[in-house]
């Protein structure tokens, strides 16, 4: 497939060549009625900032240009079939679950999902039951599942209609994906993997395998995460028999904008170009440099750590564009360590109770690479001087204990969104189930989910993590000092 | 307040002009990890394309710029509080099902809606009742319902949830919100208006009232489309009492992407400086212009014809920035007047088997106004030389029938999504009830919905449409020469 076109940006650039009088939607008329005051930043998307007109295909109807760019995403991603999201992997989750899930329906979920695969499931009235991940020591983050927490999960639910993980983890730690496709196919159901973190996986051979190649038959990928797309344009990939297209198709249709953005399809267009065209190439290179240069910085820090142990249980697999850098000083959260990093002008993809991560472009100056090695070794010459003590590994207080049990609460999340309620003090609400979800926002990761019971380990979390700065989304309470519980009538 | 900052957008400035390394997401780290070969169209808008770094805020939670740029759309469109849609309208009306519905509720419905409406419904479970819309003589085009029909319906049906209708409709034919909103409130509930076309409304004084105006209590407005904002990018507002603000918020979040796109939601906001600072008064110049220009050009058609009649039942108001231009002629449809305008360098919005819809910009040149007019003076002569004759009055082949008429599906449309299903050809479909969406785009209203008995007017309206050139959304087999129908087991 010759990868140097790109078929729907093309077609954009041919629609503004042409232009006609407008007397159709959008209202800015190819940016001729804009706020000049913005024009600077405006101006040149609004000229291709079009809709349905002739040439320009449909999204929800693909045939022409739209249809050509997904096929040419598929072979570049490995899919047999591939669809653009302009709704962000939120889309391709809700969609996920819409598909595979009628209500009442039982599905197999990996616990340290994203919330999108939560109300995904809401949405579709299913009935989860949550698989419960490994956590790394170091880093004291949750990571993924087993294949035989998925073969003892699926004799007990037999009628489990899918397997859902995410891989990687939003800090680039995967689990074996293969032998979970394997297990997933051999009970006749197929695997999902949310890859929102992982578009670049299988694209070198320094990085690790794809969803796809490990044989998952629903992968979706935050295109604009790890590769060059526009934020919220991501694709959602396919292959196998196991997934009801059709069906997937007007799910799709159902939850996203009958007015789909095209600088968004196109920016996937484009991305996917430079992917095969350079892409390949520059990230074979930045991933050699990143790594001898992380090896020779850990040498050099003591207070500071940068996870790498992959011990094939609780991590398989390491994203080399990811550093996690975790403050081994007890005084010293990850939240400090974004911002004394912002302080140096580098800012930071997100940061928890002990940890801070980077995310490196897939194309890197070696002078940049260098001026985060600075910075970093400037952090370590901070954390050295101040008073308090060091630790080796981090003290548990892990979100999620006993990895592979099983959790399915007594109620669906649909029905407890439609439960009767109250809101009470979050010491008061121990042992109710909660009505709302919390989660610790980034990584995004509900800490609890609507029809959990409440426990005191919960509340602990919740203030330490408010305590060292953290901030939460979900609740109705944005300072989690109170939160909706359920209530019988 | 203060119209002529937009705090959003000059945050995302401001984040522009400080630049630090990004070691975050987005993949494109503000543009310079992108292919160079479509740098002319995204160089200057991926500066701005940001994720929520400090001082951007956070859609999903917002506290600072977007709850600022929020609150300055709510006072310059007289809501009480609004929420920008990233995912359009769609996201609206999807948001707006699922906060007033639990899976059985019943609720009032329009019966000529987007299809997000009925998309919204399925996914919420509801029971719609639907109400059958007048249908306008002249041009043959579904318009909208009266208070009297809501009261009847109310009476029937007083466990309905809400009432949701679709003002004005893609023609810019409108109805008496004010009194529907009257008929809800006196019952106690809430009026849902899907104002997608009118986001132009009450911002001067020759176009129509807007439905918050009217009294509704959520309204879904694309900003897109009647006014400059990027495709895609929306609003909803609320006001009053009757609304769950703290459910919607929920819901919002959940249907909409955890990576909202800056620029589309910046774009908002410049939307909205440039309406009130210089749209309002644009606007009633060029509706000035537009209503002389139609009276004009009127007096010379006789082949085609301009709506423009208002009886105060069937239409109760028209929006005077858009132009139904309707062929007298037997044998020339809506779609060839569209392709003969495009041929003339005109690009009209959409056209159905009668008429063509033209839509002018708030902002509108005198000499583009005669442009149009030349064009439609052409297509005239082209009609009347010929063969062929003039009509009157359309023959009647409306795709509802009976006004105010009461139509309750014997299966929510959740239940026919998951119902079992066969694929029958069309002629042979008629009596069973259909499993899919047959809707005719544009303008996107469902000829058919799942669980609808297909009748042989259905299959004679779809084979109209396709014989004419028209094509479909939502079904299957995009030919529509199959159908799939429900089955029972």
């Amino acid at each position: 497939m010759n990868h140097t076109i790109a078929p729907l940006y093309a077609a954009l650039c041919a629609y503004e060549r042409n232009r006609h009088i407008s007397l159709h939607v959008p209202g800015h008329k190819d940016g001729n009625v804009f706020d000049k005051e913005a024009d600077n930043h405006f101006y040149s998307i609004l000229k291709i900032d079009a809709t349905e007109v002739s040439g320009l295909d449909d999204l929800h109807h693909p045939a022409e240009v739209i249809a050509e760019a997904q096929e040419m995403a598929a072979d570049a991603f490995g899919a047999a079939e591939t669809f653009f999201l302009i709704g962000g992997s939120t889309a391709g989750n809700l969609a996920a679950a819409l598909t595979l899930c009628a209500p009442g329906d039982t599905i197999l979920v990996q616990r340290n999902a994203h919330k999108s695969i939560f109300n995904g499931l809401l949405l579709a009235g299913a009935r989860p039951v949550f698989i419960t991940p490994y956590t790394e020591p170091d880093t004291q983050v949750a990571t993924g599942i087993s294949a035989t927490h998925v073969k003892v999960a699926l004799k007990k639910y037999p009628s489990a209609k899918a397997v859902w993980i995410t891989n990687p983890n939003y800090y680039g730690m995967g689990q074996n994906v293969a032998e979970i496709a394997e297990a997933c196919h051999q009970a006749g159901i197929p695997l999902i993997v949310d890859e929102a973190h992982g578009a670049h996986f299988s694209q070198a051979l320094n990085v690790p395998d794809s969803a796809l190649k490990a044989g998952a038959d629903l992968v979706v990928q935050s295109t604009h995460k790890m590769l060059p797309a526009m934020t919220m344009a991501s694709m959602l990939h396919i292959q196998g028999t196991r997934i009801p297209r059709e069906k997937l198709k007007r799910v799709l249709s159902m939850i996203q904008s009958s007015s789909p953005s095209y600088p968004l399809m196109a920016s996937l267009d484009v991305a996917r170009r430079y992917l095969v065209t350079k892409g390949r190439k520059q990230l074979v290179a930045t991933v050699e440099k990143l790594e001898q240069a992380r090896l020779d910085l850990t040498r050099k820090l003591e207070y500071l750590f940068i996870w790498s142990e992959i011990d094939g249980k609780t991590v398989y697999t390491r994203d080399p564009l990811k550093w996690v850098l975790t403050s081994r000083h007890f005084n010293v959260t990850g939240y400090q360590l974004l911002e004394w990093l912002e302080e140096m002008g580098i800012v930071a993809e997100m940061a928890d109770l002990r940890n801070v991560v980077l995310v490196f472009p897939i194309h890197n100056e070696v002078t940049q690479i260098e001026k985060v090695i600075n910075a970093v070794l400037q952090l370590e010459k901070k954390l050295a001087n101040m008073p308090g003590e060091r630790r080796t590994r981090n003290r548990t207080n892990a979100f999620f204990t006993r990895p592979g049990r099983l959790v399915k609460p007594s109620i669906s999340l649909q029905e407890a969104f439609h439960f009767h309620k109250k809101r009470v003090p979050l010491e008061q609400a121990i042992g109710w189930c909660s009505a709302e979800m919390v989660i610790p926002y980034p990584p995004g990761v509900p800490l609890l989910v609507p029809g959990e019971k409440i426990t005191e380990e919960h509340v602990n979390i919740i203030q330490e993590i408010k305590w060292a700065g953290g901030y939460f989304q979900g609740t109705s309470d944005e300072t989690v000092e109170e939160i909706f519980v359920l209530v019988s009538l």
